[in-house]
C-alpha cells in the first residue's frame, strides 16, 4: 500500500476517497499478475494530478461491453433466451404459431433446428417478443423474467452470473472518478431492465441497439410502442458510431470480449494521451465456459489478433480471476 | 429562510450544498412571482426526504429544450446561421454554387429567397455544412464559428446569448440533486460543442438530432465519418422517443418553449407522482423577441393552449425575468 500524501488541494472529500480506494485491495478477485497490475497503473496515473498523463475527471469516460464481458453469453445470449421464452409463454395466445417456423421448433423445444434458421429466425423471435407493447410493460415482463427465469446449465437466476472480478473492476474506476457505461450490441430497453442493480449503471449511461418507438396517445395517456423495426444496431462498427452518438466524447478505457468489440477498442485507443483497451478470454470450462476463435457466440479471433499486435491486455479468466461469480 | 435542520445521516457534504443552496435566492434573475413560486416549491417537495413526493436523487432527470429555452433563436435557430456562414466559407471551393440553388441565395445574401425553398433548401444547406468532414473536424468547425461569429442584430457571440435565468434554474436543479439534460431538435454535435461551457452540461447528457455515421480507418486511425443523411429527429413525437432510447427514465421536469415541447411536456407529466412542466413565453419585443402563434422559428401555439388545460407554468420574459442575458 503506497502512504497517502496530502496536498495542499486535497478536499476532505477527495481524502476520504482516497483511503477508501487504498485502505484495501480494490480488485481482490483478480490475481496478481499483469492483467491487474496494467489496470492499476493505468488508473494511478490518470488520476494523479500534474502526472503528464493526467485526464480531468469529465474525460474519464470507461465503456463496457456486456454480454461475455460483464456476464455470461453462453449457450446463448441471455437475451435470446429471454426472446424464446417470451415465446413460449405467449404460446397459447397465438395457435397458429405452432404450424409456423420458427415458432414450431421454439415451442417444441427443438433449438437444433430453430437455430438452423440463422439470422432470420433469430430476428423473427426477438420482433415478437420485443415489440408490439409499450415500453412500460415491456420492462414489467423483463423484469419479471430476470427474477424467475433460471439459466439451463447453473441454475441461477442470469443476473447471479455476472463476473465479479468485473463488478469490483467498475466500483475501482467510479471510485476513481470515471464515469461508466455500458455500450453493447444487446438490446438498450433489456439491459437497463438490471444494470442498474447489477452494475450501478444507471439508464442513461447504457448504450446499446434499440428498435424504432411509436408516441401515442390512448385515453388520454401518452406512451412509447415498441415497434418490430431496427433502429440501431450498436455491434462492431457499430459501437464507435453508438459512442459518439449516445455518449460524444471518446473514452479512454474500452472492455469487451469478443470481435463485437474490436471497433469499440481501436476507437478508445485510437485517441490521444493514456488509453486502455481490455479483452475478457474466456477460458476457463470447469468454472465458466472455454470458447474463442470457432464459437457462434461471442467469437475472439480478430480482435484477439489485433489485441496482440497493438498491446491490449487479454485477461485469462482461468489465471486472472480469482473467483468468477459473486458468492 | 428555512433554518438548516441536521439528521443523523447528514454528511458535510450535504450540509455545505444546503447551506450554499439556501443562503440567498437560487434564482436572483427571477422576479418573485408564480413561475419561481412554483419552481422553488416543486424542488423543495421532491427532494423533502419522507415528504409524499419525496424523488430519490437517482429518477431526478430534468430535460431542456435548447433554441429558445436556454439561448435564442431569432431571427433563425442559430446552427442554421452556422450553416449559412459555412456555405458562405466554402463557396470558394465549390464554383459550380453561385449557378445552384440554394446555394446561389446564400452566397448572394438573398435570405428571403434562400428561405422560399422552405425545408428542401434548408436541407441541402445542412448537408453541405454539416456532413462530408470527420466528427473531430466539425467539432473544431463549429467551436472556431462559435469563438468569432456575431448575431446579426446584437453583434454578440452566440454562446452570449444564452438566458441568465435558466442558467440560474439549470445550477439550481443540480444544487438538488437532479440531472440536467439538454433534449433539443438542434444537431447533438453541435449542440455538444458548447454546452459543457455554457450550461454545465456534459456531452453525454445532450440529446439531439442526428446524421447516420461512418466508422473507418484511414492511414492507420480510426476516425468516424460525417454523412448526408438523417439517423434520428429529435422534435416533436421525436422528443420522448429521444428521452427514452438515450435517456431511459422518464423525467420528473420539463422545460420548453414551443410546439416541438409539447410532447416532451406532455411525456414528463404523463408520469406518476410529483411532475413538473414549464414554457418559455417570448413576449419581450424590447430586451429579446415576441413572437408566439404566427412565428415559423420557435411557434408556440398548441402547446400553449396545452399549457392552460393542463396547468404548465407559462413563463413571461417580459414579467418574470429581470435580465435576460449573462452581464
Amino acid at each position: 500500500m503506497k502512504p497517502v500524501r496530502l496536498t495542499a488541494c486535497a478536499t476532505l472529500a477527495a481524502l476520504a476517497i482516497t483511503l477508501s480506494a487504498r485502505a484495501a485491495d480494490p480488485l481482490p478477485s483478480w490475481n496478481d499478475g499483469a492483467a491487474k497490475k496494467s489496470i492499476i497503473e493505468f488508473v494511478e496515473k490518470v488520476t494523479k494530478e500534474g502526472s503528464p498523463d493526467f485526464v480531468p475527471p469529465n474525460e474519464r469516460i470507461a465503456v463496457f461491453d456486456n454480454d461475455g464481458t460483464l456476464w455470461c453469453e453462453q449457450p446463448l445470449y441471455f437475451q435470446f433466451l429471454f426472446a424464446i421464452d417470451r415465446v413460449r409463454a405467449l404460446a397459447p395466445q397465438h395457435p397458429e404459431w405452432k404450424k409456423q417456423e420458427p415458432f414450431n421448433h421454439v415451442i417444441a423445444g427443438d433449438m437444433k433446428a430453430f437455430l438452423a434458421g440463422g439470422q432470420k429466425s433469430l430476428m423473427t423471435v426477438m420482433a415478437a417478443s420485443h415489440a408490439g407493447m409499450t415500453t412500460d410493460d415491456f420492462d414489467k415482463i423483463v423484469k419479471d423474467w430476470l427474477c424467475t427465469a433460471r439459466h439451463p446449465k447453473t441454475g441461477r437466476l442470469y443476473t447471479e452470473m455476472v463476473y465479479q472480478p468485473m463488478l469490483e473492476l467498475l466500483a475501482y474506476l467510479r471510485t476513481n472518478g470515471f464515469k461508466t457505461f455500458i455500450v453493447s450490441g444487446g438490446g438498450v430497453e433489456f439491459m437497463r431492465c438490471f444494470a442498474e442493480n447489477s452494475y450501478g449503471i444507471p439508464p442513461e449511461q447504457v448504450v446499446g441497439s434499440s428498435g424504432k418507438l411509436k408516441y401515442e396517445i390512448r385515453d388520454g395517456k401518452p406512451l412509447l410502442l415498441k415497434l418490430p423495426e431496427v433502429q440501431f444496431v450498436d455491434d462492431k462498427q457499430g459501437k464507435p458510431i453508438g459512442i459518439e452518438t449516445f455518449i460524444g466524447r471518446r473514452p479512454i478505457a474500452a472492455f469487451g470480449n469478443s470481435d463485437g468489440d474490436q471497433q469499440m477498442l481501436e476507437w478508445t485507443t485510437g485517441g490521444s494521451g493514456a488509453r486502455f483497451a481490455l479483452l475478457v478470454h474466456h477460458d476457463d470450462a470447469e468454472r465458466e465456459w472455454a470458447y474463442d476463435r470457432n464459437s457462434d457466440v461471442g467469437r475472439l479471433d480478430r480482435a484477439w489478433d489485433e489485441a496482440k499486435a497493438e498491446g491490449w491486455i487479454v485477461v485469462s479468466m482461468k489465471d486472472d480471476w480469482k473467483t468468477i461469480f459473486p458468492k
